[in-house]
């Protein structure tokens, strides 16, 4: 298996800058109902391509090299995984981008490829012409070291109701003309991620379909540049204006979500992946899904690491190592982290191969995105119990300098742990970032809403379980099936 | 009851205007290390100013008249508390005001009566000439209706310490001089609130001081434009630049915490309450804390019932009403905010009356600052996940407006609870706002610190409930005590 | 309003032994297969009577008699409420016997009261003759001092259908036959609580119900040594060859269920309260559930009082009472407690009276009952955290009289509390009477599943607050509605 | 490495049979009082031997085999793990074990062999004689195909003392006489597993201890005949009289504990294995637990597992497995035990080799520890929440077979799921045993108390986790250390 190893080619890496000079083209990006002119130098936007770089960055970085760069020469976001080991070193290469990421997932490779993995997974059930278009568009996003989104969530409209039953029919995105060369898609996406700093867009269906949903069971890829493609930024955690001593973690770095709509779009046939297969459209939409939250809980890592890690930080510079409930609320935080990264790691370790792909366990990923989910805001009321109410009511860097109170400032801002006033206020400034303000409430969200919902992970965690190996067992221990554990048969 | 009835001058209940103009004098402000010439116009703290005027605005508004003004025709905020029926009401008037003030406290007048409320309980174990001043300084700030803060909070250097124990003197405020006239007060105080918009400032012992501490166990009051007197304010949640429409709570709102430095400040003998008396400085720190959380959770009532309501408008606008598990978040959201309702009203209906002042019950005050304090993190958690996604990727109120694409964007917004997209946006922005921001994120470290720890309520409540009671009935259901229950001696 | 009062006759208070006597008729019980000659002298039964008995001994205890006599002279149990006062006191009087019955409800006037309360309630819409008939039942039981017992829970069969939908048509108690002179039942219930030992039994419907329901509409009453009744008692927790010391709860105390089979049983028309009614069943079945959810938070409280002080009789026993971890689970079990207790008596001070009768305020009933119902299990947890392993290592007393190791033991037992170990051994017992055998098991599956389950407490809960309220002020909050708070109109 | 495989007996794997005739020895054992004479046919204990032989017979049974006979033929639980397959096969017999045996740990060569392994573990620095000894206990015990139990857990006295500082010198175990030929131990310890169908006994301390805590650095093994031991076992959950219809996992089966008291018990030299080395006592202590945390870890999966499947079977046989709330707790439950699985193999596959012994990940063993702990009281609840009131109000089997009502009852019993009523009425009872009887109590409290408490867990979480690496990544964050990520050094 391989056609990877084939190419002749020299597997092209690319630089940060090459990555930032291939956005500068004809995008519609909006801004605050303002056309962006170029992504790389607006106010904002550069922030995320800056951080976005980090992935390219990377990978000409002697320390990373290794994690980078797969056995093939690419990058290794695009080598699919066959074993334990693959899935272990792209959970790892996740990992290490988003900690060098000071927490934010960098996510402009990692979540096409996931996409990109769910669509190779499902070749052989799609078909020609479908699969060969998957394995040239993979190659196409491979070779060329791509930056690739993925927009999936439609507005939905009214959720009791299925895409072909919408009060408003182009609730979910549609195919609105089939031409001999392409189709002609209508509607829109919401929070699709790292869009305006992309190079390509994968659009995959969101949901289960049945026969009436034909023209809904789309999936598809465009540049960015693609005419009738208007991307609608959030203006949602702003950079603009924030001091990196306030806001260390997101005063520069920057995700940005966008309301991505098609106006009447044309999608040339070779980039039309499904059109009209709406059997195939839950599988899909799902298979991406479950590769997304293993990428998910990777990137999760280096944020709950940093909670503990501040929380220790602060029980420390504020002299309360030896309190009992903070050394409770540690062991609490510690055992938040370490079980999602015992799950995350035994996910890879517990993993089928299908097609040659290797999945992580399914049961796994959810019940490690779900604790993670449901854990997190008790998570920040910790830290911030441990950290003190200056999360809220700290002086400004520049009170610190001023020259009457200045050092008195300081000096009163000095605590037990041996830290100086500015050492301590750094802290209680990450923290407040980190768990009380917009980057804070930006993690909240997203634990919650992605990559599925908490209630979707749930429903997965019911269905994957293997249920009646259980109810056999429960049946023998209450007399009802008789004779010797286990049963012969 | 009451010198108050006796005097014969009419009671004044000074306009917005007045109070705003009060402002208007030598006070020292910081912002970012910048002096502020004048609080009641600058961008920020004329935000606060605005908010606070709403506890003046309040007497004179027909339909809160018979709640803001108390039966002697002053403030009811001053109304020195004598039975349940006063605390019910003075609970309806925080409430009530934080209600019209958007959840977020007005504090103005409420933190400065929870002050004179303890210092007036301990009079009569100070004795003279400090019970005599107290009183002259209550009826000072009740007649000329005077905002009033409150500085409690020291910087504390080593917890591990006491006051007097510090590597620096100046950790807790102390005296450095007395004179024939008055005290030389020296170091700084930490979070005090509202003290930019202030009239009065109240400066209180933070804990219980032993012998050593005699210069620490100090208590006064000081006029605002105080010679050596200098506010730092915290920079946290400006409201600078927001719009409403994105941030509907806090774009036009705002509470102001300031480092409090006292650079030797002159304190004239009838201004001081306490000077030495380090065996009662316990007892007042937690006299006034005690009264402060009964005003907290009274204030919290419109938060939590901010969240009930968002969370129920939200699970409609977005068709989810029917959905199980989102009844199922609601109905822990309803018993979260009706439990801390019950137990407010409870503990002043259980009150107890002090040397003529009634206290709320302090246990119930305390289970109830705790239960509210330990659930918001996960109310925010219920409410973020009815909401959805949208609260951290909303479109700008820009967009909607777009002449390109504003229409297309309204309609994909709108959902299936016959809301429109604007009608749907402003319900994402206010859970945003009030979850997943910076108000939230102020509001959730102020449920976990402000007015005293989690674990100082839990300590409190440990002390105050009736160990003994219930010991005695569990040894008699172990048999360790024979014969019938109740044990009759 | 008082037939009550009007009454010439003496209020008769039956003595315990009458009580006891009257339990000797001809009543079919059956316990484990076999049938019961006289439930006051079976091992088992013997003490659910002594322990119902407590009841009638209250009345006539000088220290109870105020609480246990109501105004008008009749057992307190059968005064309707009238007022907030009337519901405290009604619910101190249950709160008193459970606490003399060591945290067992006694329930033999309690529950019945509850179904005849409802049923008075209902007067007025159900109409003559049954107005008629149930105001002369409810003297009947006032008036002769009655133990009445409740049948409501039928077995049910599919969950998933009503009444006449069964596949089993007799899964829910019906009429068969109605004659001139009365009616025929046919059916089962489930649950039902103190009928082997009651003197009338009041059979009501168990859900709301439709028109095809008719004959499932039914509500009646019946002695119990009616022809055709049988009561299959439940073999569970039974006191048999149990010690106190062991077991200090439960060794003396029962409460007995039953399964409760109506095998075409005759019933007069004077003792028909329903018929048909199908319109009423399910107001009938809800008011009857609301008011022994207050009866059920009352008897909760000596329960959850017994916990807090067993946890802290514990901690001084075992020599933890300064660690912090213990002073934490206190703290919460305290909170606890009191949140229930107050949230008990806050439900009875915020009543609504309808039609003369005071029901307390449904929605904080639910939710106590719910905190209640959800918090029980941690409460165990915690006792048993600070009590020890000794819950279910104890020697037995026998070896603590051995000659040759007895002192030894008790030497070893002592702990570092002061308390002997004949004492500390008590506590274990206790402790593990309360949480850890048959007993604790029977609290906690009671907790979640009697007078309704969790799932319907927070069903009441939604349907119970008000919503509109609530809505109204999110939606001023996020802009839709304009202008001040209040809204004016 | 391997004396093992220099043997050349050939391995011995006792039958079952020989196990039981083991036991008939001079061990003094008393239940309630009295001395029993022969274990293997008391009427309780005979239930411990049953159980207990369930380790010998697996040996001899096809189907185990393979897991239950180590690479070496002896049993495996003797196999000294060299590598995380090592551990994981251990960790699966265990398992297995305790799966056949109904959710009760077998425990009579588990426990043995984690002290044996801590021993061996100690032998390089213990160094001789010890070093011999313990090397030839181990092969003693192997060789033997021995049931081995420990004594760990000292009475202790006053909790804030050492051994030494006791006002009773023998609340801890001591060496009270020191002879050429061995060494005389007084003092008793408590919740000693198996020891009454056990062959030997080891005795371990059970805290670190200091220079003056000497004497009771004191480790040795003893047969369980020995002159001075008594065994006092406690009467907790008594099969006596149960039948399995009702309490279908306790009826019988049975694990004993003792008070075990040593009335100046020689210990011959070859058989001590520490006297008087203080400072490896908390080494030695803390080592046995780790392993047998991680037996504890591994044998809680079938009770987990029952939980989950009991509750998925309960859902089904009342017809709930469509209900949202229903389907909710289940996802929790299995969330439940998947993540302890997934810890527990995590566990041994990032173990340590110490010595050439392989130790399981001593964070990730507590993390699962701790959370089994803390979660089972929850899983019980909701497990009863599905299941229902039956729990407690189940009719007895005789109540079935009633020529009278018997068929009746069992219609009423059958519900939506197609099971019979005998069926359901089982799932009851196994439930019931399993969460809410003495059973159910018996696990609740070994979950928070045996093998270390869920206090102990904690701090060794806090210990263990490496805190360093984690304050650096926060200084980083916060901006103290400046420059990329990861420090370059």
């Amino acid at each position: 298996m391989a056609p990877d190893a084939l190419t002749d080619v020299r597997p092209r890496l690319r630089s940060a800058e090459e990555y930032r000079e291939s956005l500068r083209d004809g995008r519609r990006v909006f801004y605050r109902g303002e056309a962006v002119a170029d992504v790389t130098t607006h106010e904002v936007f550069r922030h995320a391509v800056e951080h976005a770089s980090l992935d390219y960055r990377m990978a000409h970085d002697e320390r990373y090299r290794e994690l980078a760069v797969g056995p093939d020469g690419y990058s290794r976001y695009f080598t699919v995984p066959r074993t334990s080991d693959d899935l272990l070193a792209r959970s790892a290469l996740i990992e290490a981008a988003t900690r060098a990421g000071k927490t934010l997932v960098v996510l402009i490779k990692e979540i096409g490829s996931d996409a990109l993995f769910s669509l190779l997974a499902l070749k052989s059930r799609l078909g020609e012409p479908y699969a060969g278009r998957i394995q040239r568009f993979y190659e196409h996003c491979r070779d060329g070291d791509l930056a690739v989104c993925v927009a999936q969530t439609d507005f939905k409209g009214d959720r009791g109701k299925g895409p072909s039953q919408q009060p408003n029919p182009d609730a979910y995105v549609r195919v609105v003309e089939e031409r001999a060369d392409g189709i002609v898609v209508r509607g829109a996406k919401v929070h699709t991620s790292v869009s305006v700093n992309a190079n390509e867009m994968i659009v995959l269906p969101t949901r289960a379909m049945g026969p009436d949903d034909r023209d809904y069971a789309v999936a598809f890829a465009l540049p960015l540049d693609t005419p009738g493609l208007k991307l609608v930024a959030s203006p949602y955690l702003a950079t603009k204006g924030k001091s990196a001593f306030e806001h260390p973690l997101s005063a520069e770095r920057k995700m940005v979500e966008t309301a991505t709509l098609f106006d009447d779009v044309f999608v040339p046939s070779e980039r039309v992946f499904m059109a009209g297969q709406h059997e195939h459209a839950g599988e899909l939409a799902r298979g991406f899904v479950e590769f997304h939250r293993f990428t998910a809980i990777s990137y999760k890592l280096p944020l709950v690491d940093a909670l503990v890690g501040a929380a220790l930080l602060a029980s420390r510079v504020n002299g309360l190592d030896r309190a009992g409930h903070v050394r409770d609320k540690l062991s609490w935080l510690i055992s938040y982290a370490e079980t999602l990264r015992a799950l995350t790691h035994h996910a890879a370790e517990r993993c089928t191969v299908v097609d040659g792909v290797a999945i992580p366990d399914t049961l796994l990923v959810n019940i490690a995105k779900l604790q993670f989910a449901q854990g997190l805001h008790t998570a920040f009321q910790h830290v911030q119990d441990i950290a003190g109410g200056l999360l809220v009511t700290y002086p400004a860097p520049e009170d610190l300098d001023h020259p009457e109170y200045g050092a008195a400032l300081r000096r009163y801002l000095e605590a037990a742990g041996g830290a100086s006033g500015d050492e301590r206020l750094r802290v209680m400034n990450l923290i407040s970032d980190l768990t009380a303000g917009e980057y804070g409430g930006y993690q909240a969200v997203l634990a919650v809403h992605a990559e599925g919902s908490i209630e979707a992970e749930k429903l997965t965690i019911l269905a994957q379980y293997e249920r009646e190996r259980a109810i056999e067992y429960a049946r023998w221990l209450a007399g009802i099936e008789e004779g010797e554990w286990p049963p012969s048969d």
